[in-house]
């Protein structure tokens, strides 16, 4: 790094941020896997083709920069684990990292120096709580998959002797209910409200709170619940604001964009990245009314090596997405257990097939239904053929079952968000998070 | 578009130009095809691995915004023509369009404005003159391939009486002496000096002038004159300085980013982002001494659907590919000429292949040299087994031979720099510019 660039950045946000009144709470959203492809084609997605112009989007008018998002490891391509651990802590470590640094020492996060400031803190995700990104706001570990590990520190690291979450909302209650230990009879012991039926997450009216909803994660929401980050947004918000004496900290993550981006699942990542949005709003909506809040909204990495455009058409068919009713894996299923595939296949996509294109999806479906192996790998071949017809229809590219390199979008909002427009390397926007917070 | 999003946008773009003093000259640089992932390819490729951190480039120093880039017709995937046509005029047109509307009616450029206003106008590109960039700041033509017509609008289409361009710098003499007319002699008759010798630039010492170093385009700057962007980018600066009294305008073109990324050539892209970024540096040096100067970069769409990480791989290998020392179509002219395709291969490229992976490469070359077709076409196979070689050995995906509807970075630098902060169709940028010139 050149010497010269190093100190013009180290004083644009010194001087950016002794600028401006640090904001009294904090909302950062993190879009999992949400690179500029898909912030791209959301807004075309979302495009009303009855007007001459295409309307920006949320992300399109709160847009400030971009995030560098390469790890401390032996690749610049970054995992969910050490883009969040950047993220929370202002720390580069390896992919796999929860908030511990490459020596795997504890690194401590934005959520605890807020607790220990007196700051209200929560956790939303619509993965299990204790995945990756939200794991690694308020848990250390050496690798993100020891998942009970991860939710046992949820009660065991305690911030000046108190837990330090005081709102979790998501999925996962099968690592929080074992046979070991049962983490949710211990968060009631230390009075939390608890709730595991979403539809009912109106009744959490009081903090400290945790609502796991899945024994894992979220149903995509393509699948069911298309709302669920907004509206656990909207509720995450005013349990906030009734305990912002102090200020608050929340991180709310779109986590399943990375999912959908993961199975290279077109229609599926537009509804997260809908959901998203949707929260976004509510966020900007609460920022409006509190001026005295900042919102961030970045991403972890890009997933899938989406383009929009695809083997040398000069276009992208939005209709053909907007049609398509339920996730790849889902279509898969209900063509497994119907006995009509072509009318399956019109209700569920919308995509007209000739009669080859027919022909050859009934064979596929026959194949897996043959197929003697378990349930979700008996729909490999099938699910690969439905995904190859919805891009191909689509001109939807993609590159990789993985993550990518390119930079990420940074959005920000409200008190103390001009110090986010620009060029940042991932660490810096959590950096300039923490020095707001210790303010 | 929500009412509520124009006015707010309107107002922004307003005020901020309003707050800021118009600068007397302007500095417009287009990386045709340069989207999101080649800035960010190029950082990493331009990484010094002795570094523990990944040094920032020229192009996130400079990074304030992302441009939309759809064009007014039935796809949101634009051409280089309506891209080009909406950043010099701020309309939207169909692509194919040099500088004329949807109805094919002509729209004046900015260099046009600008020279109406006395300004000194300058076009450099590594294409022909005549491409549809650099031709959409001065041409009309209802399609780009008109290359002849579009040439002779470089003399026909006066202001004032005067021609447009004092400057013209690229390739392309094959269009301007043809039979049917000879333009070069026509501008010396207009008191152009005319230099066709890239290695007498130096030469070139007075306005007006146009040096037209190539038939059509210079070669990839990978394969000869690495720097001849740059290089053009400092000679012009030199010769509008002397000539600035009243302002000046000039756009130039990193024209054959877009060409690498159509051939899915990344070693090829690599290099025309080096000699991009050099000629920024050269632009951004310019400013430094001239603070009454705006600097401006963007693109008009990406290609190729390039992202860095593909096959499920979590990585992005920059020394495969900095090791390439030609294009790929290169490499396989040169290895139908050699009669030792390993050490050929390793001169070429330093990618050790195995035992298998040779005698496939040698089975391919002997295939192209018995094939009876043209020269291009029997290397076609060839060509894209060494591509498929170094994208598979590098991790580097690629969805298409044509372009994306990616979102494209906007950077800007010096005067009146503020205004593009931010999130911007692609006319916005051309709107901002205009108004500048205007004032």
């Amino acid at each position: 790094m050149k010497k010269s660039l190093i100190a013009a950045s180290v004083f644009l946000s010194t001087s950016a941020v002794a600028n401006i009144d640090a904001p009294k709470n904090i909302i950062y959203m993190i879009g999992d896997g949400m690179g500029p492809a898909y912030t791209t084609a959301y807004r075309y997605y979302m495009d009303n083709p009855n007007t001459k112009t295409v309307e920006p989007t949320i992300f399109d008018e709160l847009f400030v920069g971009l995030a560098r998002t390469s790890p401390d490891d032996d690749t610049v391509v970054t995992d969910s684990a050490a883009g969040a651990t950047a993220l929370s802590t202002a720390t580069k470590s390896y992919n796999g990292a929860i908030a511990v640094d490459p020596q795997k020492a504890p690194l401590t996060t934005m959520l605890q120096i807020a607790k220990s400031k007196g700051f209200t803190t929560a956790l939303v995700a619509t993965s299990q709580i204790n995945h990756a990104t939200p794991a690694s706001f308020a848990a250390h570990n050496e690798y993100r998959r020891n998942y009970n590990e991860i939710a046992d520190d949820y009660i065991d690291v305690k911030v000046n002797g108190q837990l330090a979450v005081d709102l979790l909302l998501g999925g996962g209650y099968q690592y929080f209910i074992r046979e070991d230990r049962n983490l949710i009879n211990e968060f009631k012991e230390a009075g939390y409200v608890y709730q595991d039926d979403f539809d009912k997450l109106k009744s959490i009216e009081t903090l400290p709170a945790i609502g796991l909803f899945k024994e894992t994660a979220f149903a995509y929401a393509i699948d069911q619940y298309p709302n669920r980050l907004s509206e656990m947004t909207e509720k995450t918000l005013s349990l906030l604001d009734k305990n912002k004496d102090k200020g608050f900290f929340v991180m709310l993550e779109g986590s399943q964009i990375d999912w959908c981006g993961h199975a290279n699942d077109i229609a599926c990542a537009m509804a997260e990245m809908k959901d998203f949005a949707n929260a976004i709003e509510k966020a900007k909506f609460y920022v409006d009314n509190n001026p005295e809040t900042l919102l961030v909204v970045t991403a972890d990495h890009s997933t899938g090596g989406l383009t929009l455009g695809a083997n040398g058409h000069y276009s992208w068919h939005t209709d053909v997405i907007k049609g398509v009713k339920a996730s790849v894996s889902k279509i898969a299923k209900a063509l497994i257990n119907t006995n009509n595939v072509s009318e399956t296949w019109q209700a569920k996509t919308a995509i007209s097939l000739n009669k080859a294109e027919v022909s050859t999806l009934v064979d596929k479906v026959e194949d897996a239904k043959r197929d003697k192996s378990e349930e979700e790998t008996k729909k490999e071949n099938l699910v690969a053929h439905i995904n190859q017809l919805i891009n191909d229809k689509s001109n939807t590219g993609w590159t990789t079952s993985g993550h990518t390199a390119i930079d990420v979008p940074i959005l920000a909002y409200g008190s103390g968000s001009e110090a986010f427009k620009g060029h940042f390397d991932n660490t810096e926007i959590a950096s300039k998070l923490i020095n707001y917070i210790k303010k």
